[in-house]
């Protein structure tokens, strides 16, 4: 089956580093669907504005570039990289074919000179990412509260808390719901596995800017935003 | 982005006609994914054992052979298929990209003599469908009961009741659960838009046999099963 992009995503987020680690995770995160010139007219979204949320399937090509064969196992970093999960049991990008699905919140449905694009929030995309169906989240066949969750669900991430003076500094240079996306981007621990080098300096790409941060005790301290 | 199928779905189902509308419409519906030679390998469910669900992605191209030339707008047939929806707004298959999202319960992964599949419930998928990935279903990120749902929720099926006589002649043919999935899926209405001929007969084929039913005031009759 050969697919063809019908929209590019949008993101704050242009680099895979701080990216989460799944739609939701990062609630306040905004980005845009930007509907490529053959779907730009507005018929295609008729109805649209009924749902609350929006399946958004795409393609890890572009953020995870892998010339890897395809492994039957990988391990998921919330089992700290050290236990095999098979890769259909498991969300992870290095899969037979490169297919992510996310659940995003609608925020608005935007179209006019040409374009048309819907406002997101939630989204675990990063910046280009081609995208490449859209589909309207219905309850009643897609929700199951209570299906359980296998080893995510029995793994909880650790999440970090954020320096009130960080988060001073990133209101200086963000503004509402961005900075709120920052907080919570950091507070999943960006960090690769294994990292617990409380002086190690990491950079997060935002928006045009960079955000250098470090971890010590469970906690985030912003050094500069640049 | 081209996607190599890695399963093919069975069902007692070969047929478009009588095939649940969404996944989850037929919850005593058995089908089975049955993994390709290259993904016999138990190692790429490892750890599935623990969700009750999985997501199933698709290809519509099996079912719904369309030369059509994709529109922004299709016709549901929950409006009674006379209300024009964006196609980004509804799951129908007459979409760019013919791809198909269904949740579906776990009921039993079996593997052994070189055979690896998955046996589940409620799937919407026809028999011979092409399985191009599988993912965990993970609660925190995929349901959200209380969205909404647009024209889908504020317009309910009208469900049809099974003829008593009618459901002693499955129980004759079908054992247990088929004859219960049989019940779900009459009880969806399988008719085409616009059809209310009492007299007419259908068959809906069903596990190699063809059950023959007419529909009056609400109520399925089932004719035959042959």
């Amino acid at each position: 089956m050969t697919l063809e992009p019908i929209a590019t995503f949008r993101s704050p987020l242009s680099e895979k580093f701080g990216l989460p680690r799944q739609s939701g995770l990062a609630p306040s995160l905004e980005g845009e669907i930007v509907f490529l010139p053959d779907y730009c007219d507005p018929s295609f979204v008729r109805g649209l504005e009924g749902f609350d949320r929006i399946w958004i399937i795409w393609s890890f090509s572009a953020n995870h570039p892998s010339d890897k064969p395809s492994r039957p196992t990988v391990r998921p970093p919330r089992l700290g990289g050290n236990v095999q999960m098979g890769v259909f049991a498991t969300r992870s990008p290095q899969r037979p074919n490169p297919i992510g699905l996310s659940c995003v919140k609608v925020e608005e449905v935007e179209s006019g000179k040409g374009k048309l694009s819907i406002r997101v929030s939630g989204a675990d995309l990063m910046d280009g990412t081609p995208v490449y169906d859209i589909k309207p989240y219905i309850p009643y066949c897609d929700s199951f509260p209570d299906a359980r969750g296998g080893f995510v669900q029995e793994h909880e991430w650790v999440t970090l808390g954020v320096d009130s003076d960080g988060a001073g500094i990133l209101k200086k240079h963000f503004p509402g719901k961005d900075c709120e996306a920052i907080v919570q981007l950091l507070s999943q621990d960006p960090r690769p596995q294994y990292h617990s080098d409380p002086q190690r300096v990491y950079g997060m790409a935002f928006g045009g800017k960079n955000i250098r941060f470090r971890v010590e005790d469970g906690k985030v301290y912003i050094t500069e935003v640049r």
